[in-house]
């Protein structure tokens, strides 16, 4: 047998439905009467608000079914158990917009770990309200946008951005810190779509510079968090968190420092996880399949 | 639906065998078609060896068949596949022992968490070397057996243990900071039901004083490992290790308190673990479905 | 010479004052002129504010001045560079009061780390709204005071806790999972003299039920928080914070009991560094000097 | 007053001596008669064997000496108390060089934190033993000199890396994941300033292919040390360490690429812990003033 690593011809299937009895056994009896071997099944149950959750993949090498076949077959079973579900192939390769302002970091960061294999995307473009980045995107061999934003021109210049992002067939989107707060009829556009690094432990320190709120308040522990974008600020699923230890002795800029190495693991991680179909969202909240 | 942790009536099995199609399909129709439902199920394939691994939990309420009709039905199911395999029931309450020495803060930190619910066990025996902790059991109300250990007398003492270990129907042995080495002969009675907390960060520090010799090295980092006892002193599977910094300022009295701290917590998770059936072992290794 | 650790008999100074040459050479020639072998210096310079921080512990075997001439002697010196400061003596063990309702984890684990000597204080009153606790102080050999509290009784409960307090010399207040507000009027009797542990990572969910609240925003780590307490719920200056990890997999519950773990050793931090004298709170923060 | 970030022209001293009264008055005194305001002071004392440890930074700004009559003006004062001591000025800027292999993650980080100005050196030189990073190299305007290792050729191929390095006037060596062994020949031309990572949690896993030693034993934590080297193979003084959580899910690659993230923070870590001259080394162990 392959890995699901190695392999690039898997089926993953996303799903949650009230709880019931035969689920996991129609799932995973509609996929072997098929002749597919899964290779990963993790579940979740919610028990007290009675939701079940799958994530199920396998391989289609064999599969009896052509791809379309495969989501016509699976609506009978879904609608039995009144499914939501989502469909994906590990052969699809996502195209990502990485959005930035003037901090590098990130955006240097993700660009290594893509040349390096590590997250399976492809990137076109890199949009910015500064042009300082433009020399990274330019040794990466990215195009590099500019749209300065201020509060007159926002609008116009978030539908530019929009129709940049439609143009270059842009599915899924990676703010690395990106200074601007995204309007909700940007967000529309790609619903589910947009993941943030937002450089404090949320729901602390939420809004504009987390690393002085967090000084002010004198924490011994500071973090960052990757989180889907919604309309409230900061207030979206959370995917990822982690922390670093500070104390009295570390200013500001100290925390700056120190926050930058955990936003870019924080963020990869995310990204990752995204990139991998391991995340099911549901009332604000993530289950993380990994 | 009831959730596991609320219900005592469950069903889990353990098992593993080489990867091949069918495998979760069969065994979820195997307890769909009985009327279980399944509440948890957790699977891993080891793609380098083609050995795959499940854990699969399940009400017992309206279940068709008996536990021994259960256990008898499964088995063509598990002989088609080569199943190594265990069937566990989470109504069975294991008797475990604790083996002590001197220090008592992994005695007291399991006792504790027993008693608030958080290990489904009864500890109906304490055995040590020493009768320095003998006013902790009896606070407890547990009996309080002492063996003193030396060279000449360990065989006879060791079948002793035995016997009384035997006589209280243990299953299953916790070494809470036990600092005798037991013999192959002691360990063969209860292959796979000992668990033992090392204070060092496995495979580093094997032995005796691994504190001073960490401090000797001069680590930045010390840790503790709850692991398997196997005849090879410190080389039984791992179950759970963790760690806390440490600096030139920790004397070893610091890093023996600091480690007293981790011990606790790492045998505790250790012993939950091994409580809730969620540890399976395969080549010296332990598959962890948490 | 003498490790401070056995020693009973050092005197500590902890002082800040405006930054200027000359005062680290100033206060260490004043010790050092009337013999005493400095065995801790630390320094803080908080250069935004010109605020210079300083911990200095010194062995007073042949030290030329009594206890009480060394004060009056320091006098000249203090006001020479505007000091706040404040002189201690490692062989005062202060007396502590634990207050609890009827979560016991913290309380059993001070009490457990005082028995084995982790904690240098003398701890002959626990206080509490609730009787369910009278047990574990009574297997301690501790009084236990019950002031069950409501709104209308609680000014004249307070009273007589403060009244108690005084009458068993108490100078030192940890509030060990005590789910009562303090009214200002009992917090100004101990001021700077009572540190509390807040099951979060503040300022993230302050208030009633941080853990349900923690998993109604789906956050990946959960922390916990000692800190002083001040006028203002959950806003003191923080001494101590720690995190774990959790996934969607833990219900509220595996909250509590993740959190159980952090609290204790999060709290016992805490109360160390007090006991220790390690901790200058200036402008709402901590400067820790370990 | 400025603050010791902004300063270009501080004096540190670092030393080490037997404990003694008066140490710390002494040096103080020193600083302060001629007109130094310290802005970093910290010490430690090794009780156990009788060591004294200071790293003292102070402004030269108005100081009374010149930088050599610094140094001879300490000499007494040094052989009074049997001082080891090194002065340094941190406006002295290290000329750095790196060696690397194949792999480039530690090599990327270490020079986009330098061109971000995290770390305060000069890298004029980077060596390897394959050509395959000379493009990095390049990006960042840094001469990338090639010397293939096998058994015949080493002496002298070291040799012609010791003229490079001389002729560079490199003072201080990164070994940013370099897969060859250093001679002791080639070690004794830079003594104490040869920094290397390790991808293990020292001294776990000595040698070649510590994430394969680390799969096969099955733990649940994989760690990095950055440390000193020395004739002796992976045994000098530790500088820094980290680890990171791992299950029996990962394979041999995911340990690698976890393992990358840590291995680049440690070492950068460690490398800016030298480059602020904030380690002393003394018997194999390091004492870091941070």
């Amino acid at each position: 047998m392959k890995t699901s690593k190695s392999s690039g011809n898997n089926a993953i299937l996303l799903l949650s439905c009230p709880d019931r009895k035969g689920i996991v056994a129609s799932v995973s009896e509609f996929i072997y009467k098929n002749n597919g071997n899964i290779i990963h099944a993790d579940q979740h149950l919610d028990s007290e608000k009675g939701i079940f959750f799958m994530r199920v993949e396998w391989e289609l090498v064999d599969f009896k079914l052509s791809r379309q076949e495969l989501a016509d077959a699976f609506i009978p079973l879904a609608q039995r158990f009144e499914m939501d579900w989502d469909l994906r192939f590990s052969d699809h390769i996502p195209r990502m917009a990485i959005f930035v302002s003037k901090e590098g970091h990130c955006l240097y960061d993700l660009l290594l770990r893509h040349r390096a294999g590590e997250l399976r995307a492809e990137i076109p473009l890199i949009i910015s309200n500064h042009p300082d980045l433009k020399e990274v995107a330019d040794n990466f061999g990215i195009k590099y946008l500019v749209y300065p934003i201020d509060r007159e021109i926002k609008a116009a210049q978030e539908a530019k951005e929009i129709e940049a992002l439609k143009a270059h067939g842009i599915e899924f989107i990676v703010l690395a810190r990106y200074m601007q707060i995204l309007s909700p009829e940007f967000i529309s556009h790609f619903k589910g779509g947009i993941i943030n690094i937002h450089h404090s432990f949320l729901p602390a320190f939420v809004g504009a510079q987390p690393y002085h709120q967090a000084h002010e308040r004198g924490v011994k522990i500071i973090g960052a968090t990757a989180h889907y974008v919604t309309e409230e600020l900061d207030k979206g699923p959370i995917i990822e968190q982690d922390v670093v230890q500070v104390s009295h002795r570390d200013s500001v800029q100290d925390l700056v420092r120190k926050g930058r190495d955990m936003e870019k693991v924080v963020l990869a991680r995310a990204v990752r996880l995204y990139l991998e179909n391991k995340i099911l969202v549901y009332e604000n909240k993530t289950v993380i399949f990994d």
